[in-house]
């Protein structure tokens, strides 16, 4: 069994209905039978753990908001919400490898996840190099890393390049028939093109300015270059490549019913041997009660009436 | 045994020393002895699978680029390579999953995992809100699940306010001294609030305009408000709370001296059982090359010489 619970560590203390119904769990011993999963904004240690927090809070506390964005204008948030939806994925990590001890030793663990530990975790290029100087944040479009790095602007849309190493650089120049500038020496490594970083841009964005978007992405691509198109949401949620690897899905009302038109996220792991999908649609609210409740904590159904009855559950 | 590669899928047909290195492990039925992870941009399917990415080409075809930032404002990517960082951690949970199918049953399980499904994977609530109609990208610092939400100025830098619930709300305006707004219709429950978004954001601004940032955060979070200063990275990485959980710690040389004043990350789940932590330094470039070709692999002593001049390993 995993107990998992989503809060600000001593709260359970002020909510009643929670500690009635995590208690037929807590008596067990929780090494024994049970792993516990905590996740929270700050974590269940260090001076911050009381502190409430959703996903910008997090962002803005990571460094991440400072390092987003264009200069001169007002820091910003990242359109998604990264915290909330990586922490359980880190949190899924630490249960995981719980239950694989358990499985070794027949002892599950505790583990205490926070989403400001979780989206730091996710910025080490960054941290690395601001700490080595490299990066005056906020960095727009660009990336210490690579040169030619950046979002150009085609006819159409953008398109995002990105080249790193010196092999990126000359594909990218063959695709765009400047192979007069690859034994170049102000563009030969890396550093260099770093030195010259408005010159090689220049070159790109001469290149693209009147080209469409998608056009420019095969030829580049055919070249062996990473880039893309800046997609809108539509375009995003028309993916043939989501499609095809079972990312979106129409989504079923709890009654199994399709809702049309509707997509949700499929699962983003393939197992070769072992596919796993959704096999059931959301549960409705309460679905669950007497599994949960019932089967699992042992409350008996004149309890459950009676917590249904006054509005408990 | 887990063998993880991180390339296009594809590319190992032309690079012959991967086929080299990895024709030991391959020989071995895959499923009875080693649990395989691929890593790509795009996946081991689909039209785009051999198409070049690198962590921003994935931000910008998610549809993460179209709904972060300002409108009016090019596009622009979130400034940590979240799609690069959090892909892995994606993987890692396949690879868990398959070691304990293996435990359990003997055979294990190759996990294909691409960058564009996981980033969309970390996006549910963008893909959902926007399917209902509840987002025009960009979305700046406002969220369709909250208001007040947004990103406000104090006199000394930003603090982030982010309200979902009612209850959040009557905390926020009894932390401002306003409780003569708590019964106001117009401010009632969540959709009106987002009817006068303008409105409830005008009497936080007002509130906060005058006030230094850090005393904004202590007054609204002691009011149960989910708030926070945003941080440059300078103030990111002194933050008490990560150093306080270990996830701030000093960086060593491959020969494990100390780097004054670096930091590096530490792990980002806490066992309260069985504490990890990093026990060597990164280490040094072909450090475990004979443990690797020579112990796991079985290449011998001469072989592992004679690739080392050739300068192949």
């Amino acid at each position: 069994m995993i107990n998992c619970r989503m809060m600000v560590p001593g709260s359970e203390n002020r909510r009643r209905i929670w500690i009635y119904l995590c208690s037929p769990v807590e008596r067990m011993n929780p090494f024994d039978t049970v792993d516990h999963a905590d996740h929270s904004g700050f974590g269940n240690t260090g001076p911050l753990r009381e502190r409430r927090a959703y996903d910008p809070i997090v962002q803005a506390m990571s460094g991440l908001m400072a390092v987003t964005g264009f200069a001169g204008q007002p820091p910003v948030r990242t359109g998604a919400a990264i915290a909330d939806t990586a922490t359980p994925m880190i949190a899924v990590i630490g249960i995981l490898s719980a239950l694989m001890r358990r499985q070794s030793t027949g002892r599950g663990d505790w583990v205490d996840v926070s989403m400001l530990d979780a989206l730091s975790f996710l910025m080490p290029e960054v941290i690395e190099y601001y700490q080595g100087g490299a990066i005056d944040p906020p960095l727009a479009n660009r990336h210490p890393g690579g040169a030619p790095f950046n979002c150009f602007h085609a006819t159409d849309g953008y398109v995002y390049v990105a080249t790193v190493t010196d092999i990126d650089w000359n594909n990218l120049l063959r695709a765009m028939d400047r192979e007069d500038l690859i034994d170049d020496p102000r563009y030969a490594h890396l550093p260099d093109r770093h030195d010259h970083v408005d010159e090689v841009e220049a070159v790109v964005e001469n290149w693209i300015k009147g080209r469409p978007r998608d056009g420019v992405v095969d030829v580049l691509q055919s070249h062996q270059v990473a880039c893309g198109p800046v997609l809108s949401m539509d375009e995003a949620l028309a993916s043939e490549q989501l499609r095809a690897r079972d990312m979106l899905i129409p989504l079923e009302t709890p009654e199994g019913k399709a809702v049309p038109g509707i997509m949700g996220l499929g699962i983003p792991i393939r197992f070769a041997d072992d596919p796993v999908q959704f096999d059931v649609p959301a549960p409705q609210l309460g679905q669950h009660n007497h599994d949960v409740y019932g089967a699992l904590l042992g409350v008996d159904d004149a309890e459950i009436a009676r917590l249904k009855d006054a509005g408990v559950i």
